[in-house]
């Protein structure tokens, strides 16, 4: 179906600004993403929007007529509104044109296959959307199976997790899960856990890693709890030359998941 | 000078507010810091605020009894104010109790010492103030010797890259410069300018990294200009295994860095 929006009071557009917060994404189980390069790739991926929003006065693009034939055809809708609209709803001063609503994934570590993949990221309560979404991208670039959230960390459908993620949102894998389950279903399967620690760690270069290989990295202040690093099958640590004892959550992952791509591939 | 403010409307309140903007940190050639660690991390190389904030109430700390005395002594000012008052200041909701105002380095050129470190950051129009942060903060771990900032990057000294560099700010040499100034002085001396390209690359693992080197990353969109790829005197390339063509800048930054770290001392 398609159809015009021209209030902003419209009951739609209410409803789509309200999933720029977290509670109102997780009852109605939606999420946004924006501009034509994610939804894009998310329809590469096999993912449709369930709504497609489109300021009017956009420049024609065949990716954008592709798409909106694609989400007409699997019964979606698309919406047609104002440029103003669409940055209300978007949240951002300089909208893309377009914009789309998804349902939410499953999130369990059962939709995860370990053995897809040689690599996956662990985040543990990681709070910056942010890391998060770089996480994602960083994942993608390495080949990583997806991306397993432990504890209370930030939410993976976020705009800004999303935007950040320049579509690995769609491409990777994401779990959520608390760290007792995460534990027992690591343990029932293959999979090497890996972390950047300081307690009797081996250096980042040249580490045994074996595949699948989870790489994990702690909140943004705190890093890893104690008893979680001592769960891990091998502790590494990264050169540190200057004042600082650790770096930013985000590239730690990135810089022991290219290591470890490296070492399973060399 | 130790004085006590109570008042929203009090001038320096607001001078102090006005500095979460860039024109106005420009103007007055300061710029904000929060938190005892940052300050503390200053304080130890060499940098003391002009002017110390302190929320009353606040429970006292050696570290900071240390710093009040050291801004006393270097004739800086100590200004005891309400919790609310700071979080106006500093614009954040929980505010870490105390914060100080810097004045800005000299972030020309000609301030830089390149025998100095064997690794140089540099950033080309860089958008993203916790991008920058983060490369600060990568560069201390890295011990490189600073960031260089070409064409219209963000500020360095905003709140955000403050934050994010987690204190690097004051450890790490900044400059900033637009391109041509930058190759005229890299070319004046030894050096070796490095990029992340897809243009007749080598792979960034076993690249011939040589001292001092020079690791450069550009825009967040655009990535760098061809000519300033072209210009480079090493190309190298990160695997790229998923849907994206390429990584966070701070993240690419990141990783590429600790390559040229293990090759150099390798």
């Amino acid at each position: 179906m398609r159809r015009e929006i021209t209030g902003f009071s419209n009951p739609t557009v209410k409803l789509l600004k309200s999933l720029r917060d977290k509670k109102h994404r997780k009852r109605e189980g939606l999420f946004l993403a924006e501009g034509l390069r994610l939804l894009t790739d998310a329809r590469a991926s096999g993912r449709l929007p369930q709504m497609l929003v489109m300021a009017n006065g956009r420049d024609p693009h065949p990716l954008l007529e592709a798409l909106e034939g694609d989400v007409l055809a699997s019964g979606g809708e698309v919406i047609v509104t104002s440029a103003d609209i669409l940055s209300k709803i978007t949240g951002k001063d300089n909208p893309q044109g377009v914009a789309g609503v998804f349902a939410e994934f499953d999130t369990s570590l059962s939709a995860l296959d370990r053995s897809s993949a040689n690599i996956w990221l662990v985040a543990q309560a990681l709070r910056d959307p942010g890391n998060l979404g770089t996480m994602l991208r960083t994942g993608d670039a390495v080949g990583a199976g997806g991306l397993i959230l432990i504890d209370d960390c930030a939410d993976p459908f976020s705009v800004e997790a999303v935007r950040a993620s320049m579509g690995a949102v769609f491409t990777q894998g994401i779990a959520q899960a608390g760290w007792n389950e995460f534990l027992g279903w690591l343990r029932a399967g293959e999979g090497q856990l890996v972390a950047a620690s300081l307690r009797e760690a081996v250096p980042y270069r040249g580490a045994p890693y074996a595949a699948p290989c989870f790489v994990m990295v702690g909140n943004e202040s705190r890093g890893l709890p104690e008893d979680y690093e001592l769960a891990c099958d091998l502790r590494v640590t990264m050169p540190m030359k200057g004042r600082a004892d650790s770096l930013n959550a985000a590239v730690a992952a990135a810089v022991l998941a290219y290591e470890v791509l490296a070492s399973l591939e060399g």
